[in-house]
């Protein structure tokens, strides 16, 4: 037990222990880390989470965080806004940002259809999506959502919705065998779908 | 690398990424915990650090971080004020507080003896340390400091400056093998010392 003898010492180890994963002990390394600092260091600290509360938007296109009304992906006039990927969360546009592999824009769903939590399809942004493969019109829909039950289900739902047109593809992230892993300890669903839909060996 | 499409978010997570041993992936974490939570939620977070910076005062006696004039250890009418455990920084403190073994009162010298890193006797509370074992009279002056070359030299020097009095008896932390330890695992010089200092075996 830690024992500390000063009630905003408490206070501070409190706070920092509400965060995900960090521990009293941490806690307390990063409160005295902070007791270090001079002046306009700390402020610097807390004047960002203060503003990120108080001035983070949706983005009215996609519903990703925005610094304004939308987001820095959809005002970016080098990227492709008819191929539209389907995220749960803000968490996995940042995700998919950080391969670098996608010029495209995002559409952030704010969950999956869960009936165990209570989340309907009525709780995600579908409608806005459905408006916006219509109205600009996408050329690609790709459902980038987990290979849960939940996630196939919120495709298939948002699968259905979707206008049927030549014009429009609809994706979904390859199912494989991720980078690194042994054979021997693939599940037999993985390694199965990652036969059928086998792809060319490019050395 | 993270590539976050938000400047807020971008600051938050620089913020969250200086505190010790949290790198851009955790400081995101982090950033994206206190999105979720509510307005009140972030406000006490930013509070407690915001008074933690501007009402954190020092011991007038003992040197340690406190909410008034002195800390709770001090002010504590049921610990012993003969008994003065040296250390060298409030972390210290927190640390032998927290085995709930010791009952005295502290002194913080606010660092050790280091001519490497340019800190002399003077830079540290020594005087302090010497007027408060006259005052009190002090009965026992323990030297809870790390057993480094500069730890020793320090409870070294310190020795040297307090008086030679028989009411006064100046101790330091027992040395020898960690509660755990396996015996193979020992550095001889512990190990020697462990045995020339051994203790009576009390099963």
């Amino acid at each position: 037990m830690l024992s500390l003898s000063s009630r905003l010492v408490e206070k501070a180890v409190e706070q920092f222990a509400t965060l995900p994963g960090i521990g009293r002990k941490t806690a307390l390394r990063f409160t005295l880390h902070l007791l270090r600092q001079d002046k306009t260091a700390v402020d610097a600290f807390i004047d960002a989470f203060r503003q990120l509360k108080e001035s983070i938007r949706e983005c009215k296109y996609c519903h990703n965080i925005a610094d304004g009304e939308a987001c820095e992906i959809c005002l970016d006039a080098r990227r492709d806004a008819t191929i539209i990927c389907v995220v749960e969360n803000i968490q996995d546009v940042i995700s998919i940002e950080s391969t670098g592999q996608f010029r495209g824009v995002y559409h952030v769903l704010g969950g999956i259809i869960s009936p165990v939590d209570g989340i309907g399809p009525g709780d995600l942004h579908v409608d806005t999506l459905l408006k916006r493969v219509e109205a600009i019109p996408a050329r690609e829909v790709i459902f980038a959502l987990g290979t849960t039950i939940e996630g196939e289900t919120t495709a298939y739902y948002i699968f259905k919705k979707l206008p049927r047109k030549e014009e429009l593809v609809v994706t979904t992230l390859a199912r494989g065998i991720a980078v690194g892993n042994e054979l021997e300890y693939i599940d037999e669903l993985t390694l199965g779908r990652s036969i059928t839909h086998r792809i060319r060996f490019e050395p």
